[in-house]
């Protein structure tokens, strides 16, 4: 292990756009430069700028001022994995590896160690990379919170505090309106999101992917809150919750019972459900790409910051093939291919969840 | 005119929820009983309270700390109207007049004046109310800003703030992953909200039910943004915006080319032609009720309270059968009719709309 | 007057920094360059740019970006006026007329039209400019509101944003531990600032430079708070308020008996007058600086964006010697020498103090 | 330990205000009526109502809605210590020992056990009842987040977005002005506070009390930038910073050579010395009572949430004698007497601090 040894490495942001990417790549530009003397090549658009070489020089004055911006200057993308890469010819696409342009390309710069910024699809693509002999270090990123690598992922407290605002903002109508109001929050396979947010904009519904749900618990919930002369309720869903098997409002809206025109996804089918059950007016709200979007909160931002410089610290260090990590307070690193194992679900006895049910939080089950 | 005449008012708020209901009653409230000594009674839930003898005495304790608080304490609803009110009996549903009950209502609790805070549909039935005898005064509330009779109605800023912020936040996604972001916003008759946020918050395209909009100008306005190597747009739709007539996208969509499962409103619909056009990632985020809840805005928070000191001043003025408006800068005052007619909208050619073409800002014209 | 004439022009910002001078830049650029094919120099650092020639080309891509973000990307200073700039030699400085300097440089670039984006202070050079035969047309700003000419500057919206968040947070606090909590905010000669945060923010005592205050006026009210069991009261107060001439509290002041370390400014003299008199805990926060950054609200967004395309508009149509100025809610233009003639004060017994005191906001008198 | 044992508790707030008081009481109101059965008196104002016997019960009712608002609807006090309780005679006033009053009233009422929410110095009387019998838990919280205890109090992170947020603020007016802008936050003894902002915010100088500053080097970092042409820098300064000692600026301000009317805390006396030494502009912003205020974040309103809930868990388990407190990202507990020992100083070797260094900041060493 040579600390002098890397002299120059490239910088990517791959996946969906999150709060904090600017900050990690402001971090990691000035890591590099100031404590390093390393020069910096970012590629764009994720692995995409890897493959067809689309690339730059970054120096300090790139990154100045973007640390409270939102999105990534350097560009990001779903798509472009260089070992399952789209060629079309004749009309058919096929899927070809096309790493070996990656390599020829970073060998084209003269870029000695890769940190690449992404969420758990480009960490596999980065982990990949390293079996095959490159210098990785990785940097985790998901709003959903899910990777089982870290106890935190930049991304989340920005969308979190979004998703709480909406929250706030639905309440009060709710209460005037004496409504049911439902908000459908981000959370495919975790219900980070819809949890956190539940809890601190006092939801009294959160459905999860963790926890299928009971429409009829919802409902009875609904109902007992009208009996105490609480006229309003909200309920947070996230985008993966789903109903249990059998679940007779479900098989009502298969059936066709439901207006096929107002339908559109989970939270639409919880709240004519509810509706339906109850009587009580319901609407809901997809909060979609606003939780992708703004400026990072502090937490989010220093957080992001920590990230970056230590992703130089393991380039400097010679950790290759590995991820930083938050590890209760303090920042740590892991194997890359412990990051892209399994995700890190809500423990449906763990204590937030228990938290939310000692309030009287209904979790649908 | 006896400025001793009116001793005790009614209250109530009507039609959709708005930020600044709660600063107005305040006004209402403190103007009432502390400049005049008038007592006041809250009808809850709009017309409806006024209709089944909902009500409570209010006092200036009943309104201690309402002020930055979003919703109504009365609460309201869009339902309820006394001239025209579901009856339901062997299963069929007739509208009737119940008018007499609201006369009687009002008698009952020795009400002198009533003050009705609403928007178009609300003030018609206190205008009704007026010309069958029944002193009304009027604030006039809608986030659509499309009120005739004043110049603003207090609700438009603060929706048109979490439009703004809405679509800085997806400015960010846009250019981070070179898409086109789509915007709907509230505006089924007047493009107020769209246009106003659309200019706030950089918009490339904006489209407003004032001004038809042809598909094909707006494609031409995202790909020539791309050869000036700008790979991103974002647009704001109001809910109301219409194409052409004979428009090809439209047609597209209506023989079924589109995708029906991702077809909702028309953000959506101008979201699925521009990616189908332009061949670029193209995404839409419908605001919906995120628009009419949270804290009022420092602005929306002012015209409230003007409005709701106003009202009591035009009670004892007897100045019945009129609404309190803004002329400019200047409170004042117009007959109820004259708010009821017809819409604020748009002027094509006014000059908001100017402003937004001279920045380049498409129109869809 | 010939459309055509005018094919190049100056910008500069002067003055105190204000929310909103960006976006003033950026449609200034984007209008001369997009509909009249003009090119642009901006000048760094107010008249100063323009005395020592610090000057740049501006095109569109130079203001993408700019609208959300505080400050002016031109800079800006509250010194280097071209008629009295300080010249030091010996020691000694003296103040000279260097406007000379200011023609040459406009000569230099061939610039035939300034537009002069600033306050009084900028706006009265701009004004002697014209008198001297340059064509220069103004854009009004302070977030101070007091200009006479404009019904409103851009600036001020976001200032009174800043305030009113100030005061909602003083407001928990000042309740949690039944103190007096004391705002003072800028406005050295006008109240506005002061008035609409305190009425905004639900203050009990506003104080204003149009009106002095008489200490036992405040106490009172603090008192009379107290026996109506309201054990906290908020006070905003403007930092150019004035206590009435031989204010027994003020001579406290002048005879020492107040504690000279804690002695700040107006705020901290009413904070420490008030907990002398009262016996309750009382606090001042100074929100200073704040008040100057951040991001414009979307109603300072837009009046800056109409403010910077109706100035190219009177530049086009040659209107020189005139400034852009809102009255009620149109744009229009007044000529600049009515713009820094005399200051738009609070009226003592206009309609918003009538408002506050309605509501039974102290005043002072 | 018998679940079943305590039927009946009170609570109390003590100390300064900070944001997620009210969540925390809401949480405890409700675990413990909802999942114990328990019975709930508030004390109001800290231990002064726990001394004057001013309580009154509280039901789920009475919490409702005040999750997202700051303060404590209980009252807080910095006073009033059972321990040390100032009683005047004759003029002169000594301190007694009045705890007996406070066993008094809880027999009274009932009570069994005690829940105080509160900072170190609030936990100390908690301990010390605890010791004289009585069953105590206790709830960390400082906005400083210098309890040594416990990871992270509740109020911190709401601090730290309103100081991250006046940095932002203060970011664009200092380039604008090409001025040093130094913000003094809180922090007398611990510098998280300060650290963590200045990170999130980007400042150029960051100073904290365990790091005491040499003004030579902060004025070289300021000139440094100067030649890199960043003519402006952000300094963050916690309120208990302190100078070297034989500090050279500071020795002149001891000798009189600043101006004694602008003289006001460590903020000031660093932007005198900045000013004088580099001839820039230097202002200052106090920030004080504003980083008290406010709705909590989403993180503080989750985590106060979960405190409320751990320490009624704590009191139906008997773990009296405790607090609770977070552990890396878990909750846990620890005895009280171990809450108050020492600080949480922020570590002049730890991440945070090297963190800052790497980017460049100066910490004044």
């Amino acid at each position: 292990m040579n600390k002098a040894a890397v002299k120059r490495i490239g910088v990517l942001t791959g996946g969906g756009d999150a709060p904090g990417l600017n900050a990690v790549i402001r971090a990691v530009v000035k890591t590099a430069v100031r404590v390093y003397s390393m020069s910096v090549v970012g590629f764009e658009n994720g692995f995409g700028g890897l493959i067809k070489n689309q690339a730059r020089e970054m120096s300090e004055a790139d990154v100045a001022g973007i640390l409270p911006i939102g999105g990534t200057i350097l560009g990001t993308t779903n798509r472009d994995n260089p070992f399952h890469y789209p060629v079309t010819r004749g009309g058919e696409t096929t899927f070809v590896d096309v790493s070996d342009r990656v390599f020829e390309n970073i060998s084209i710069h003269g870029i000695e160690a890769l940190v690449v910024i992404g969420g758990d699809g480009s960490l596999a693509i980065a982990n990949e990379l390293y079996d095959r002999g490159m210098k990785v270090v990785g940097v985790p990123k998901t709003i959903d919170n899910d990777l089982s690598a870290t106890d935190q992922t930049f991304g989340f407290d920005t969308a979190l505090a979004t998703a709480t605002e909406a929250l706030d903002k639905l309440h009060t109508t709710a209460e005037s309106h004496h409504r049911v109001m439902v908000l459908e929050v981000m959370g495919r396979y975790a219900g980070w999101i819809a949890l956190a947010s539940g809890i601190a904009g006092g939801a009294d519904v959160i459905l999860i992917p963790e926890i299928p749900y009971n429409i009829d618990v919802v409902v009875e919930k609904i109902n007992d809150r009208s009996k105490e002369k609480k006229k309003f309720s909200t309920i947070v869903v996230a985008e993966g919750a789903k109903p249990l098997d059998g679940d007779i409002m479900v098989k009502k809206k298969v059936e066709g019972s439901f207006d096929p025109i107002r339908l559109g996804g989970i939270g639409d089918a919880v709240a004519q459900a509810v509706e339906s059950a109850t009587g009580k007016e319901s609407r809901v709200t997809v909060l979609g790409h606003l939780q992708r979007g703004g400026s990072p909160t502090a937490f989010d931002r220093i957080l992001s910051t920590r990230y970056g410089v230590g992703a130089i610290n393991l380039v400097a260090a010679g950790g290759f093939g590995r991820m930083v990590c938050l590890k209760g307070q303090h920042l740590d690193s892991v194997p890359l291919e412990a990051a892209v194992g399994e995700l890190r679900n809500v423990p449906a006895d763990g204590e937030l969840v228990m938290v939310a049910k000692k309030l009287g939080i209904c979790l649908g089950d």
